[in-house]
């Protein structure tokens, strides 16, 4: 990893969050495109592709890249695992939106995969980009050793099973309708739904690039902290956005019973909360000046989204 | 791979397939247990359990050890592999059962993973059990060059995606009903539902070993051919067959009007052709000598079975 901690960033030209995140989305939405051609059977690969390429922030590919790129990295070495990212991520929106989950007919303003398709492909396309994820990873990557792509695959496949997304699912499901939701449960949801793909993908791009251990420890760190604030972030627009602005059904928790930061600690404390991880994110990748721009710049940009 | 094609069968002593795989199941069964336990939350991990461990041939892992061996390899370096093969297989059947698909209520003369949980969380086991398969492979494996697993990686995704399993799956589902459906169509669904992962098995444990792409083909063509007869096995039991000898509900086929191969060719026709794939399978391997001799008798054993 590259010890910039000496560079000092030019206070007369600051980090252009919007234009990096803009770049990166159209480098990302492109490689995406690329990845999944259509071809017999046609109407799984559409079921695939209408929610891969349904838009999104493409948050969990661009962190990716970015860690690879402050490793020392490249981002053509990590573009591969950047799109299993995102069809791990759209695999787990697919499946929590199924009537037998969250039981969603929008999402991110469009109708969602089995309302377009039906039940039966909805689960097919979730299984089909699961497994594609991997097999993407393996087969598209170039100029990275395999040791290090072994080691990538061992952590996303983590970060997806029961010990990471499915579980957190699980236990949500669990917590509906339930009136007495602890704060570890509700820690024990979010960090498995939501950390834990943020921190893989933060993590993998580092591990593409070679960083130390003790890098991506740190790198860890800070996803964590990002992954919680984005979270409560979440739960607190769930309840103040409108439906047209989250481009979902807005209340949707509220109304399923489900557990929610503000619900257990109230909007003002949510926030501030939010806010101090964000703080301790920054402060994990400060030393690495520079290089951490992007890092610092999403971490803020958590706090200040308004949808 | 040993060159064993001088060794000549001892005549006096014949191999003991029952033995054999008796032997063989009873490993993968231990290493399955072992590889999955269960922790906090335990209702996904209890429901992924009750799939992968209710029994069944466990044909696809004995066929990876089988060719890793073959190909000079220990039985060690192939188990993840071999049980992340079951547990593909598994996720498969779990999704396969769900009321959105075939909507089956028992299995292995047990009842399905949504009947005894519920379709929330028997998606979720599916789920589960496919990213733990690939998460098993990368963690587990000891002694294997990564370069090498990749490889597995990569067909093993390939095998269970839009290009395998979930595209026949999708193909079958739309033949549903359907009077017309062409010898093209059936072999498209066969060879992607069944003959894929099968494939996959074969091979995958000669890839471990570090066998020759001639070797690797070679067996792809055995895995192929055995593939094949095993379905049009498959689809004469279920209508020769009891629901008690399957274990499954006997003429469910028929009943959803789906295209078997006793329907479009005829019984006779069907089993003939099923005894010349065998035979083509077994020449294809036969000049390993004594190290084919399991998987020859694996194929007889596919047209022999009754149940």
């Amino acid at each position: 990893m590259m010890a910039t901690g000496e560079t000092q960033t030019n206070p007369t030209k600051p980090f252009d969050l919007k234009a990096y995140l803009a770049a990166r989305q159209q480098l990302v939405e492109a490689a995406l495109d690329r990845s999944l051609p259509v071809t017999y059977p046609e109407r799984i690969y559409e079921s695939m592709r209408y929610s891969l390429l349904a838009g999104g922030k493409r948050l969990r590919p661009i962190l990716c890249l970015a860690t690879c790129e402050l490793a020392g990295g490249t981002v053509e070495m990590a573009m591969p695992t950047a799109c299993a990212l995102e069809m791990i991520h759209t695999m787990s929106l697919i499946h929590d939106d199924l009537p037998a989950m969250d039981n969603d007919d929008y999402r991110r303003g469009k109708l969602t995969n089995h309302k377009v398709f039906n039940e039966a492909v909805a689960i097919l396309a979730g299984d089909g980009l699961l497994a594609y994820a991997f097999e993407h990873i393996a087969e598209e990557t170039q100029n990275v050793p395999a040791e290090r792509l072994m080691k990538v695959i061992a952590r996303l496949g983590r970060a997806v099973g029961a010990a990471g997304l499915v579980g957190g699912q699980v236990v949500d499901l669990d917590c509906e309708g339930a009136k007495d939701v602890t704060i570890e449960t509700l820690n024990f949801i979010h960090t498995h739904k939501t950390a834990a793909l943020l921190e893989t993908s933060v993590v993998s791009g580092a591990i593409v690039a070679g960083a130390s251990e003790e890098d991506v420890q740190r790198l860890s760190r800070y996803s964590q902290a990002i992954g919680l604030a984005f979270q409560i972030v979440d739960d607190v627009l769930d309840i103040t956005a409108s439906s047209e602005e989250l481009g979902k059904t807005a209340g949707k928790d509220a109304c399923a019973e489900k557990a929610t930061y503000p619900k257990l600690w109230g909007m003002e404390e949510s926030c501030k909360q939010a806010k101090l991880l964000v703080e301790q994110a920054k402060s994990e990748v400060s030393l690495y000046g520079e290089a951490a721009l992007p890092l610092m710049a999403i971490a803020d940009f958590i706090t200040a989204r308004t949808h």
